[in-house]
């Protein structure tokens, strides 16, 4: 399979959160084509068994190689926690994932080598950042949480509200008590709370946004590759979902910080 | 399609939440089969557009009705407001539905005629409780609230925490206000928030557990057509989902109030 520049990056995810990395690609890479897919249909994948995630994810990779892409980047940590090698092991082309990427710039900023991590049930009970973090640095302690309500709060809109900073508390509070210096946003949907989880993780802990780290892996990746795409033709984005949920545009605009243009919806 | 009394009766919901209907049952209707499906791939509906919706409870319908039940009990608010006309149309034997069910207790039990709705966002969205109690009592005020955090707050298991009572004194502010004398959990997942729900309402607000008044009509309905179970056998009791999702188990048999036996997998 011949790779080309003018060919579009595929970004999926089980829904709509992974629209934050494509609104951090959108700033490093304005020239690129972008294929999007969000299985709005059956999302959440945070808390479906392995086996019915590799099965989604597998069924989305297909689909967005037969569309020609050049890149693939998993935008959804659960399936990165997954399902990552299945879909590898189907992809004529690059994958890049949302955990790679945020367990790398976990390593680049700790000094106290005392990590945090939070994300979904399935991504935490993977241990896949744990795993990534330790085969390159194995005297990094990684403190994990659950907490499964942030993605409720977050399409609630609750972004900077007491339930959420109580919530937030809550979760946070081991994890601070252990002495975390860094923290890692395992979820794409938890770039949206990172104004309030900085306030309560207080000022010193950096919090890593892995849509950001992701996306400028996939700068230096293409760059690498010599597929950069040179930009002469105004590039196309396009949004496929296999449902168009209740206050999607919204939601989904609240992602991406613009709107949300040609959308086209898939019945599986 | 001659029915029978040893038949089994089906219940379905798009996940666990429904199985505090069967709980209902298995209390009034001790000697009856019961199939049970839950769509736990595809779980939650109640964000999802009434076209996905229709066509999986379509699919479910036929499932149970080739296992050959004598009634089916759609125990998902979200189905029942969406789908109900497409489940009767598929189905060869009587539908109930919860809404249908708690629209009758609320008309019953309120004396000020301002009754109180709450829900996921697509059964507010549809106004299914709104016309299912208008029909009969045109004079009644409705006030609804869409309270998308309750689920997942049940299923975090925060029944009686802070958070949780802080969201409820958020969502039910404004039913407070205009004067509500019945309240209509108008989601499977909220009976088991309904001690806190009490004490945030205040004692003179009446809650209608609409899985109650749901197992109740079922007994009726099935005395009407001398179909009840006289009991000579153990009853049977068999639970279908679509995938065993993390915790399933432990959430599952908290809302069963017993063990969760007898767990079948369907892969769609």
């Amino acid at each position: 399979m011949s790779l080309r520049p003018e060919l579009p990056i595929g970004v999926f995810d089980s829904g709509i959160g992974g629209l934050t990395v494509v609104r951090a690609l959108l700033e490093r890479l304005p020239h690129e084509n972008i294929l999007y897919f969000g299985d709005t249909a059956r999302v959440p994948y945070g808390v479906k068994s392995a086996a019915t995630i590799t099965q989604y994810a597998a069924q989305i990779t297909d689909f967005l190689v037969a569309r020609r892409v050049k890149l693939l980047i998993v935008a959804c940590n659960t399936m990165a926690a997954v399902a990552v090698e299945a879909i590898r092991a189907r992809s004529p082309v690059p994958v890049l994932d949302v955990i790679e990427a945020g367990a790398a710039a976990a390593i680049e900023q700790t000094r106290n080598r005392h990590v945090g991590v939070i994300g979904t049930l399935a991504t935490m009970d993977s241990g896949a950042y744990e795993q990534a973090i330790r085969r390159q640095h194995p005297e990094i302690t990684i403190h994990s949480r659950a907490c499964p309500l942030f993605v409720p709060l977050v399409e609630e809109g609750w972004l900077d509200h007491p339930v959420t900073r109580l919530t937030a508390e809550e979760y946070l509070a081991p994890l601070l008590t252990a002495g975390i210096d860094t923290l890692v946003l395992g979820c794409t949907h938890y770039p949206l709370l990172q104004p309030l989880l900085q306030e309560v993780a207080g000022a010193p802990v950096r919090l890593i946004d892995s849509a950001h780290t992701t996306a400028e892996r996939a700068r230096q990746r293409l760059a690498e590759m010599q597929l950069l795409n040179p930009g002469a033709s105004r590039p196309e984005h396009r949004y496929y979902v296999t449902d168009v949920p209740q206050r999607f545009q919204h939601i989904g605009e609240r992602f991406l910080d613009r709107p949300l243009n040609t959308l086209e919806v898939v019945r599986w």
